[in-house]
């Protein structure tokens, strides 16, 4: 099966989300859309490769949910509605049981939020899964990284660590939880919660490096501190089950790929977040507040300021090198 | 020099091409754009891996300058104006000078079309470097691969076979033609031209694969049939001194890389073609016709059909598997 092929059997799947606003879609040089009026158009671009953003032995539907996800996750952050994507695949051979697998997680994803795959191309090289996502917003209502307040409650969504959690099990060669393996392969980009968000919220970042991490770009980016309370860091069943404290609370703040919304917002909106986390499904938990200052500064019940052995997410990588 | 640290260096070096309808470049969760009123979006993703498609030892600049060219040439071959790009760039190790001197290509033809970088990301893996074009069509005024109208004359722009025999050159193992090498390395987006085009032709394509398996796709998806005159097919001098006539017929029918626009326009509109060519300094030629059927056919100077030994691009990768 050569590269003509294979787009053709994408073509061919891709077509079950069809959107009238694209008027061409895979099969020439490139895509021709129509952005509605009175909309900007939000854009961004994650690649995962192989042995880097996700173990090799990976099943190719996880690794197509995964792949559209994390870029879905990046337009909800921006409080956008998903449109089109377009999909670069590398593999080393061109092997059409692992695409119509890779299609299938892809594809559920994509039909889920009503995407439509409008182009890009195969090639031949190391396992790699290159994805522009685009949507639309309303003029002056995207959420940015720099409009935190000082005063804003800080938030988040679903449960952090999980991830995390799923890959420090991994490292340690023993039996991985299924919820959180199913964190780990399977995120679910809260675009409903985030399209929300754009009535209430004053910034939004997905929690994709880690929670001090991201939050600090927040901060960094509109000039301000956050505080948090550790305590009130939402964590799963499955998380608190498998870890001690000490653990949770890395993993919690310092693990990767968690593709929850963290977002600032006034305190008068908390009502209208419940109602929002309700109506969606989303859980949305207030866990700090944005100071005067700088920097992400987390305490613990007692109130005294508790610093992380180590910040930012440890690629799957590095972490494989350090540990095996 | 961590993964935060490359996009700094490459936001600060990418604000040189600034344009009003960014309103977030890099920096955010994603880009935020403005597409004019009264425009369609046209999008293409191409994807160049070390190895694959260049070179290992391909200078850094001209990896930066190949991975937007050919995707301004997508943009180009749909008449589209380019606007904004995403760059998404796996390295094995961050580093910096390699990151510069990249830059220094990519924003150098960045910089002559006007397509400001608006955002992507960095990831650990083996060289590779993704990149998807944006750009802005006038509504119904993109050209298409399904236009092309028996009766139509066929034009390539250009002069073709060099990218493929400069890679003939690098096969051979001997010394490279620095003309030939030019045009493997630095591709030229025919922007201008394309643009021009939209008034004039029927059908559009750009030769990334060969001639006979570009103008090949022109004719399926048209469901027509096209004669080319081998005599006809525009030759550089380079490429006339380096190769005997067997071997560089073989190049420019199907020898990839090229970047040229091939386009079908009925007869009447010859002259305005030769008007847009000298306006925009790009020669075109007549290399042959639209005729009903299927297929395309090339025929020698005494009108008898010439069929190449093999068809289509062969990938810089195969060719050194299969020869070195």
């Amino acid at each position: 099966m050569g590269e003509f092929d294979l787009i053709a059997k994408i073509r061919a799947r891709a077509s079950t989300v069809r959107r009238d606003d694209v008027i061409v879609g895979i099969g020439d040089d490139a895509a021709l859309l129509q952005v509605p009026p009175g909309r900007q158009l939000v854009v961004t671009m994650d690649t995962l490769n192989g042995g880097v953003h996700f173990p090799v032995e990976t099943a190719p539907a996880d690794i197509g949910w995964k792949s559209l996800a994390v870029n879905l996750s990046d337009l909800a952050a921006m409080a956008a509605a998903p449109a089109w994507c377009t999909l670069s695949l590398s593999m080393p051979q061109d092997d059409a049981g692992w695409v119509d697998a890779f299609l299938d997680g892809f594809l559920a994803l994509a039909a889920q939020h009503g995407i439509a795959l409008v182009g890009g191309d195969t090639t031949r090289g190391p396992l790699s899964i290159g994805v522009t996502a685009h949507g639309f917003v309303e003029p002056e209502r995207a959420l940015r990284r720099d409009g935190a307040k000082a005063g804003d409650d800080v938030w988040v969504t679903g449960t952090l660590g999980d991830a995390a959690g799923a890959l420090a099990q991994w490292r340690a060669g023993g039996a991985i939880d299924a919820a959180l393996r199913e964190r780990l392969d399977r995120p679910t980009p809260r675009i409903a919660i985030g399209r929300a968000l754009r009535d209430v919220a004053h910034a939004c970042i997905d929690v994709s490096d880690g929670l001090l991490a991201d939050l600090g770009h927040v901060a960094m980016a509109s000039g301000v501190g956050a505080r948090i309370a550790l305590d009130a860091l939402p964590v799963s069943t499955a998380l608190r089950a498998m870890f001690d404290d000490t653990a949770r609370r890395m993993l919690q703040t310092s693990g990767g790929d968690d593709y929850e919304l963290c977002f600032t917002a006034p305190p008068g909106e908390r009502d209208a977040i419940v109602r929002s986390s309700a109506a969606h499904a989303t859980p949305a938990t207030h866990i700090g507040s944005i100071v005067d200052g700088s920097g992400v500064h987390a305490f613990t019940a007692d109130d005294s300021e508790w610093t992380p052995p180590v910040t930012g997410y440890v690629h799957f990588a590095d972490a494989a090198r350090h540990s095996r």
